[in-house]
């Protein structure tokens, strides 16, 4: 082939989420030469949504000054459910309707590139640990957890994603903290998982709780004038109000056990938090490692950096791009270590 | 050098416990050629512990009926803690004693032979991998929990051990499946750890609390008798005593938990239990099948197969050979995934 060859030392990282796409030219080094945004308007199903996808790598080649000759590959984050194998998305709540979609073969196809599928998450993740907070050589595996909605998951161990058998690695939002069956109810329909007790949702329900139990607090009012969010309640939380700052504390307490937890298998070098939720700035981190150090063992405990995450919104279509680039370079090597697609 | 060649294919493996040296010479397909035991004497300390394991060592050698020079290396495995960077032990519970001990580096000299160190649970589970219970090719990935006085556990991934950056990997027994601060003490001193539920101890431990509670049962007259085991608890199980069968239940579901939380990390092909807590059969096998099914994420809850472990005690010195193939076979690709020590 004449394009697209081995000596192609730029990726086009696409992160695809419920309401844009990001894409961008990221080159062998990490560095962005292109950034834009799309509406993915997901809800005019996936036909349209794949338009808009290729529309937002279009647009990032273009804002690059280059054409698709000059790219290796292009990764694509994607919110799960997906079959990493097949490379189609199955069910993601987040995409609804966008079920049993072969989305890396007909992105291979638009684009004429050959295309890497992985979980947003573990995209972010991989992105924080190729240029972000885990950069440096220090770092060879690494814990992420994405604090939103819900809580994401990301695990690199030895370079490589932990994607799982079933395409359901990494999904450290889900480890099980409490297995009384009066735990809190996780969005995934399970109990006591960390996402039930230590997302931004879950931290603006226990609040709602409190205050309806009488907690006295400055919350109330914006609970009143509907301005109660998880940014509300840390901002709260460092002017001061004690109920909010018990959330906080609890919620730092709660990431904790499920960082522990995880790092009880994979010992990492790092824990990262990334996601909306780290706007509650470093007393926040420090909560979180003051429990982190309690609660692991010594030499972990004392030793695993915690830290927050850099990219920020940036980590999902950088860390696509780098996975790709890893996915490439492991091929050049001679070994497989995740499937694509060829346009 | 003319001996211990790549050209070797034989490897000697060495299971260390706190009663016992198990050892044998174990080929590239995993069979083994030896198996001799001798005791530990771990209270008379390293320097006599270290002598045993040498003598192990060298009548598997007599028993196989082969000179060390066709050895291509020596693996250990041992109880931690320990310093897999540095191949020494630091502070191992049961061997009490062996305090910043260098033993990959002095058993390396001893025997004449490169050698790799390896956690116990993390090698049984290699073991299990390579020719075991997860032999095969559709297994990648697999997660153990070996159910004995405590809970062990090691995880394969791509091949690899995940043994960590601090030699605290694959703990997991110590996942946190009730962060209240009444939960359960663990051994280890921090509460709510797996292995503060389901060990043998454990399992015990509760009979022993129901019994004080009023409980009526059959084990009454096998605590008065000093009989009070996790086998004997298994047993009345089977034979229908009520109590025990709940506490057999308890357990089941209680792995499940731990397994599941393991399981939304790695996703493995495989969850495995081995140890001498599976003697109480299919039976609790299939209780804690039906928890995993009913606690897991639908597509790996439907694929990952859960099983019993095959090779009994032999694991430990078995997966210590294997992982030393796989050290020397990376080594022959270029590849170092683990450090070892040279005589």
């Amino acid at each position: 082939m004449s394009s697209n060859s081995s000596q192609n030392s730029l990726f086009l990282g696409i992160d695809l989420g419920g309401t844009n796409v990001k894409a961008g030219v990221v080159d062998a080094s990490g560095r962005a030469h292109s950034h834009v945004s799309v509406e993915t308007q997901a809800e005019l199903g996936p036909g349209t949504g794949l338009a808009n996808i290729e529309k937002a790598g279009r647009l990032a080649l273009e804002e690059a000054g280059i054409s698709s000759d000059a790219l290796r590959a292009v990764g694509l984050g994607s919110p799960g459910t997906m079959d990493l194998e097949t490379g189609y998305l199955l069910d993601p709540p987040n995409l609804p309707g966008w079920t049993n979609f072969p989305i890396r073969d007909l992105l291979a196809a638009r684009l004429g590139l050959p295309t890497v599928l992985q979980n947003d998450a573990n995209a972010a993740a991989f992105g924080e640990y190729w240029v972000g907070a885990g950069a440096g050589d220090r770092v060879r595996s690494m814990v992420m957890f994405t604090l939103g909605t819900g809580v994401g998951g990301g695990v690199i161990e030895h370079g490589r994603i932990i994607q799982g058998r079933h395409s359901a690695g990494s999904e450290c939002g889900h480890v099980i903290i409490d297995y009384h069956d009066t735990a809190r109810m996780c969005p995934c329909g399970h109990r006591g998982h960390l996402e039930a007790y230590a997302s931004a949702t879950s931290l603006v329900k226990r609040a709602v709780e409190g205050l309806a139990s009488g907690e006295l607090s400055a919350l109330s009012k914006l609970q009143e004038s509907g301005n109660l969010s998880a940014r509300a309640i840390a901002e709260a939380a460092r002017a001061g109000d004690p109920f909010a700052s018990r959330l906080m504390e609890e919620t730092a307490f709660y990431l904790a056990v499920g960082a522990v937890s995880v790092m009880n298998v994979i010992d990492p070098d790092m824990i990262l938090f990334g996601g909306g939720m780290i706007a509650a700035g470093t007393p926040f981190l420090d909560r979180i490692r003051f429990h982190v150090k309690r609660l692991a063992f010594p030499v972990p405990g004392e030793k695993c950096r915690v830290e927050f995450a850099s990219l920020g919104n940036d980590a999902g279509f950088i860390g696509a791009a780098g996975w790709a680039k890893s996915v490439f370079d492991a091929l050049d090597r001679g070994e497989t270590i995740a499937r694509y697609s060829m346009p």
